[in-house]
């Protein structure tokens, strides 16, 4: 292990080599809850692309693990330490290389954070839609490792529909641009998209070209309040069916609006047991249109309440109360968050199938969801110190993953495997399929060194 | 040989199996003009997945080649026949299995047609988008395969971001689901879009799962008419600048107009050197002001003349002007499709280049365009018979390529690379991306049998 530290002290600027472990213990793990993470030899935190190479190219002659991360972010283990190895942070690499309003494209280093980038282009009238929740602290390197959603995906697709070309440092140190900066090609296999959401095991991005969209008309919010899950779950069929895409359909339930009223003394909780929240981003007459249909969609469906909202500011404190339902809810425990993903008209069923589990443990489970992607967030609360809780709270997860493959769904709708999901993604998909995964990760990663464990485990 | 005949016969239905000459001669390439093509051993017309595992299996047991196809539409001979081995039609598997309103999406067999999906779907009030100009012959898993485009690619996308999933025979005989049914999913590597556009050397896709969207707003058709390729491809920019996405924007050049007007008579080439036609598909009002801007701005550019078309079967006879340039073209000899496609804001530039290519070497290149994704289609034409003027055309196509890649561009937008792009693929891509492929490819197809050759060559 010095001999590595002394070849990377031989190419690698000496303030970017860390090996003071009180620093480096803040690096060692992602937000997953009760994930594994080990000793790292050192951490890097590299300047540029030639220090990417050089980390990559002494990490592989020597057989030593790499696991490259953005802000540490994840809730699926992807970015957690192994022993011995070199954590590889790339968030000093924060520059906004172009924005360029003619080919409607920006080429970021990974380390940019995502709020940053979409304050950059709103500033010149363009956008970059993939919105996560984690938007004001992930990165963009972190976004496309994990083809991170959000709250736009419903309309407007994930971090993998943005991405037209990435550098990335792969192999044994070799420098490789892949896609393209033109609006198609299809020159090659889509080794861009493979790298898209391969959480650092095929190597590292060192650079990223996404796709940009104008600027959009203002959103239009519409509020429903629900008294079970299913009636919301319902409201979220019926506008499907009725064929509205709205920018954004989330649904929260009533042990977030409690905990974010705990909280920040919103007086949510009075209201509703369940709030669906509906935008429209579509521009005129036609969006006032799409809001008064999901107004009284909602309200054919059972909404106790629903309306337009009118005023902007109390709709991005719904909002709001939507994003902080991760901090709300820490307050109360260690949070194991779910991520699966359902089949849209299977939403009611997941969701009474979620009630069954949280009782069956006798576990506290709140509910956030992507409603209108099917994409689920049960978060499992668990109180600090209570180890019986902490083991029906692991079934329970293990067996909402089970229902999501029963019903056609997804162990993760955006959340990526990690080491959480790794046995569910053994589950969700043939022993012929993960057999395809360990060839493309032995072909492309020879020295086994990207990250290796993460998402497919060991052959 | 003679083996493998029997081992087909023993697993696969007798009246699948061709032998006799004359019918497989019809099956022995695309339409790609001079790409070399080889003699097959066996032509199997696959009725089912297991009919397709069977011809794998026995294929890979004896390292035979083994040849994919669906209608044979392609232009770049991606389905070119090699020496010795098995064709491999998909045509017959041509079932729609499920059109699902619900959750937006078909489930179809690769056999079917583009526009018998499309037709599927718009009787449920359904879209599949991806509209490639041989949507009316072309197959859905042809479309995969080469993840093809077409007209609405500016404002839609192409094949790839709307296909979900696949079923793919692999390796030996292995039937593998690779993606999902579910609106969001990150489980694993992307190994649905890894198949998508990798022209049947990865595997042979049996099954496609496909996004839908709900049916549009009806569109509006703008014209306009330039002298010049450069003033065209100004106003192409000007819309794009001015934050414009429309639903089409073609571009056809004199050459087109003249040729079709010799086909069908429609009075075309008197009025316009260069037309340029507009869609927008926004609707209401705010589409009217979007009908509206492009007329200004294509009169800005200095259109000749310009106009929202008032009617729809005016709109429709251009539109089609531009579908049928190919075969209005193909009646004055030998057409070399080029499909480069570049920066969009490079339009101009490479419409001036591939004019000087035409003089230079004495060519006669006729142009449509994707102009709004800088995807040009220069149809390099030779009259029978005329080995010079052959010569002459595969050098201004090489030299087409070329600019294309200086530009910052890419050898082919849409068509894929097939045989006679396989030069332009390692120009514009380092070694170390080619080495890339070659290790995919290694990795998917242990035996060696999956279109070999194509895209990538021999190592």
């Amino acid at each position: 292990m010095s001999d590595l530290l002394e070849a990377l002290r031989g190419t690698v600027p000496a303030d970017r080599i860390v090996t003071d472990p009180d620093v480096i213990s803040s690096y060692t793990h992602d937000e997953a809850a009760w994930a594994p993470y080990g000793t790292p030899a050192a951490l890097v935190r590299a300047g540029s692309t030639g220090d990417v190479r050089d980390v990559v190219a002494a990490c592989a002659e020597r057989g030593v693990p790499l696991v490259p991360r953005g802000a540490g972010t994840g809730v699926s283990g992807g970015a957690n330490a192994l022993d011995g190895c070199v954590l590889l942070s790339l968030e000093a690499m924060d520059a906004i290389v172009e924005i360029n309003a003619e080919e409607r494209l920006a080429v970021v280093q990974p380390g940019v954070v995502n709020d940053a980038l979409r304050q950059a282009c709103a500033e010149r009238g363009l956008w970059y839609p993939p919105d996560p929740s984690s938007a004001p602290w992930s990165t963009i390197g972190g976004n496309v490792a994990t083809n991170a959603g959000g709250l736009c995906c419903v309309k407007y697709g994930v971090t993998r529909d943005y991405v037209l070309a990435v550098e990335a440092v792969v192999g044994r140190g070799e420098v490789v641009r892949l896609g393209r900066r033109t609006a198609k090609g299809v020159a090659g296999y889509d080794l861009c998209g493979l790298m898209v959401g391969s959480e650092g095991t095929l190597g590292v991005i060192t650079e990223v070209t996404v796709r940009l969209r104008g600027a959009r008309a203002p959103e239009r919010t519409v509020v429903g309040y629900f008294d079970t899950l299913q009636a919301a779950g319902e409201a979220v069929g019926a506008i499907t069916a009725a064929g509205i895409v709205p920018s954004a359909l989330e649904l929260v339930d009533r042990h977030v609006l409690e905990a974010v009223d705990a909280w920040r003394n919103m007086g949510l909780s009075a209201d509703a047991n369940v709030l669906l929240l509906g935008r429209t981003d579509v521009p005129g007459e036609a969006g006032d249109a799409e809001a008064a249909a999901m107004v009284r969609l909602f309200e054919e469906a059972g909404a106790t309440w629903s309306a337009r909202s009118s005023d902007e500011a109390e709709a991005e404190a719904l909002f709001s109360a939507r994003k902080l339902s991760h901090q709300a809810l820490e307050r109360l425990g260690t949070l194991l968050t779910e991520d699966v993903c359902v089949p849209r008209g299977l939403l009611p069923e997941m969701l009474t199938r979620v009630e069954a589990t949280a009782a069956r443990n006798d576990v506290h489970i709140a509910n956030v969801a992507h409603a209108g992607d099917g994409n689920l967030h049960p978060l499992i609360v668990t109180p600090p110190g209570d180890d019986g809780a902490r083991v029906r709270a692991q079934r329970a997860f293990d067996e909402i993953i089970a229902d999501a493959i029963a019903l056609g769904g997804t162990v993760s709708g955006e959340h990526g495997i990690g080491l959480l999901k790794r046995r569910g993604l053994r589950d969700e998909v043939s022993p012929a399929v993960i057999a395809l995964h360990h060839a493309v990760k032995d072909a492309l990663d020879p020295a086994g060194i990207f990250n290796p464990g993460k998402v497919i485990g060991t052959p």
